[in-house]
Order: C-alpha cells, then structure tokens, then sequence
C-alpha cells in the first residue's frame, strides 16, 4: 500500500508537477481513501522521499553495532547505506533529483533530511570521540566532511543520468576525507610521541591515495617531537627499514 | 522601517509565539501598512532572520576580493562575518537561538541559509581550486567543514547565553579546519618531492595547535618519497637542523 501510494504520487509530480498535485489526486489514482495516505506519509514531500526514514533506522542500528576502532570509517560505511538506497532504484533516483531541482519545498525537505543524516553521524563520532577537548567539534566538522564528499559522489552520478557504477565516486571522494581524518588506531602504527589529543586524531597512517596514483604518508607529532622518532614512525609507515 | 518591523515582529514571536503571530499582528504593532511588510520581507521567516541577506552578499563581495595564495583562508575569514553579525547584538542572537529551537519552520529556514552560505564558500573554492580532478570535490567538504566548525563555536556561544568572546571557539574551531586542510602554500615550505596533487593539498606545514599547547607538523607526501627527502622537509620545519 505504501510503495502503490509513493508510485502514485510520483507520477503525478512528473505528470502536473508537484504543486498542482493533491493528496486527493494522489488517493484518487492508487484507488484508496484519503486517509490511508496520511497513515503512511505525514505530507506530500514525505511521499518524494519514502525511504529516508527507514535509511536513518538502518544507519543508526549500524552505528550502534560498529567496531569501536575505527568510528570515521563506521560512519563513512554507514553514509553508503544512502548511496545504496538511490543506487537500488536509478531511474526513480534521477527523476527525484530533476524534480527536486525544480520544487523548494522538496529541496527544503532534503536539507532537513541531510541534516538528520549528519547528525546520526556526528552523534556516533561523539560517542566515540569523547565529549572533552575537542570531541564534539571533531565528530561536527568530520560529519560535515562525509556528507559533503558522500554527496558530491552521488550528486555526479545522478547529474550523469545514473549511468555507471555510482559506488567507485562515492568510494573516490569518501577516501579523501579518510586520508584527511585519519586511518583507525588499531590498524596503524602508534602515533607519534608528544602527538597532542587536541588536535585532530590523525595518527601516523598510511592511507591509499583517491587517484590509485600512489600512497600518501600522513603525518601529526606536536613540534619538538626528537627527530629520530619521527623518521622511525615514518619509516616503519612507509616500509622502507 | 525595515528594522522597526523586525523588531515589532520578535517582539510578538517572544511574546505569543511565533506560528500565534500574525503579519497584520506584526503591522499593527509596527503602526504601518501591510503591504510595509512585503515590501521588506518576503516571508514571516525572513522577519526572524533580517541581517542574512546583506551578510551573504557581504561574503560574496569579501571573497571577490580575495587574495588568490589562501583559499583556506579567504573563506574561514568569510565565515566570519556570519559570526560578527551574530555578535553584533547577543541578547537577540540568543533569544533567536531559543526561538529557532523550537519552531520547525525556522529550523528549517535557518538550514537553507546555511546551506546557501556553504554553497558560496564552496563556489570560491571551486573557483581557486579548478574543476578538474579533485577541485569541485576538496571545494565542498571544505565548505562543509568551515560551515560545521563555524557552526561549532557559534553554538557554544548561543548555549552559554552569549556570555564572552565568540570569537575564541570559532577561532578554535576553524584552526582544526586549516590544520587538516592546509595553509597557504606561498607561507609554508615547499611540498615535499612527489606529493599529489590529487590529494589534499596540504603542503609540509607547521600550525599551531587549536589548544595553545604547542605546534603540530602536518606532512602529506607520496608513499616511495626518498626518506632523506622527508627529513629534509622535517627538518626544515620544525627547526631542528
């Protein structure tokens, strides 16, 4: 009932535009009652994006299982979730996008839903983070990152028609902010000695370059930090002893 | 007459709430016509937030204006001038800040501002950063994290009652920001030998840390970057030669 009442109302919205199209249309053409309608969607744009709230469930019961270890690649896996959900179903995607390009009150609604997005994601990095020092503003600013670099992967391959693989651009702009933010602890050398917890958690990490152009060392110690530390940590990064 | 309404208007939102809150409610109060208020605000929204619109066209000229050596920078330093129009007046900014807390629409406005201060930072780094390779891709995460970090340090003023600096934690802030995204390359070292420009162009560089405690050295380079290269760099930055 849901899915014939979202089929509907979309149909409408390329066939009047949005704007002229009324709940009663909408009921009218999936052959129910108006009341049905709202017992599955609080508002007309709820109907444009009927997943949104179902991919904010699963994202949160992925963020509560993920490993500790790494909370910037849990919450970068946990923004696919959203890729996956415009990739299951392209057309409607590309459709969605072109009309919400065209309606405010739909683009209103995809800031709204975004934010909810970047929130879930900041949550868990705060959690993990720690609420002193720096924490929340860390979990902020790297929840702000992933959406941005998710979206510009996914706003290119719906630009593009939905043509092609939209994984491999998500993927691509997703590792920026990775080699950014930083590789989890566990899986890296140790940091630095004298690596301050307040600035940001980059520990000494090697890290894939985006281009598949090369690797890239990235490298935090707090200035003063004796020289022969450094050139050790860099040296057992890069692998050449 | 602009600002004697949306003074009149606040006034009435504080006191009856904002959906309770006529535009004749406002006019009545304000002794003029309604056809006034149109004139000067499009929405009742717009009356809430009446400095936004000359704040992004102030952005807008400041990065015109720009030097071209520190992108980073020109837009950190545009971001600004949202936070001075908020320290301007703190007991308005404050009352807004409650007041936007709890009414979805302006929430939802206050987003789509926000996200229309975002998309001009982005345009100026895009502009800076070319569109080939990585550029558009760097230009909207950066925007998004100047946004969040801003964002960040407003919100702990606006929490505290606008008591004190707000400058101090949106310069904390945005100091993370540009210790992860870079300095000026005309300011810094040379980048080390093989770095790429497909990431992140963060040249060797030293900044200080966000909590005064002491300097960070930021280092990105190609993975295979002959060791005596790198201490080179090292070196040279920290000092210790």
């Amino acid at each position: 009932m849901r899915e014939v009442l979202a089929q509907a109302a979309f149909q409408l919205f390329l066939e009047r535009g949005f704007e002229r199209t009324t709940v009663d249309d909408i009921v009218a053409r999936a052959g129910v009652g108006r009341r049905s309608f709202f017992r599955y969607f609080p508002s007309k744009e709820d109907a444009v994006f009927p997943d949104h709230e179902r991919c904010l469930a699963e994202m949160t019961e992925f963020l509560a299982a993920a490993d500790d270890g790494d909370p910037v690649g849990a919450v970068s896996d946990a923004a696919r979730i959203v890729l996956r959900m415009y990739a299951d179903n392209p057309e409607f995607s590309v459709q969605r996008y072109r009309l919400t390009r065209e309606v405010p009150g739909l683009r209103t609604y995809e800031l709204s839903v975004v934010r909810r997005y970047e929130q879930t994601l900041a949550g868990h990095l705060r959690s993990r983070f720690g609420a002193d020092g720096d924490g929340a503003l860390r979990a902020e600013v790297i929840a702000a990152s992933v959406v941005a670099a998710h979206n510009n992967g996914l706003r290119l391959w719906l630009r593009s028609g939905g043509e092609g693989d939209p994984e491999a651009a998500v993927d691509h702009a997703l590792a920026l902010v990775r080699e950014v933010w930083g590789r989890p602890a566990a899986s890296a050398a140790p940091a630095a000695p004298g690596a301050s917890a307040a600035v940001p958690a980059v520990p000494l990490a090697v890290s894939g370059g985006g281009d598949g152009d090369g690797e890239v060392v990235v490298m935090v110690a707090r200035k003063g930090t004796p020289m022969w530390r450094v050139v050790q940590q860099i040296e057992s990064a890069v692998g050449e002893n």
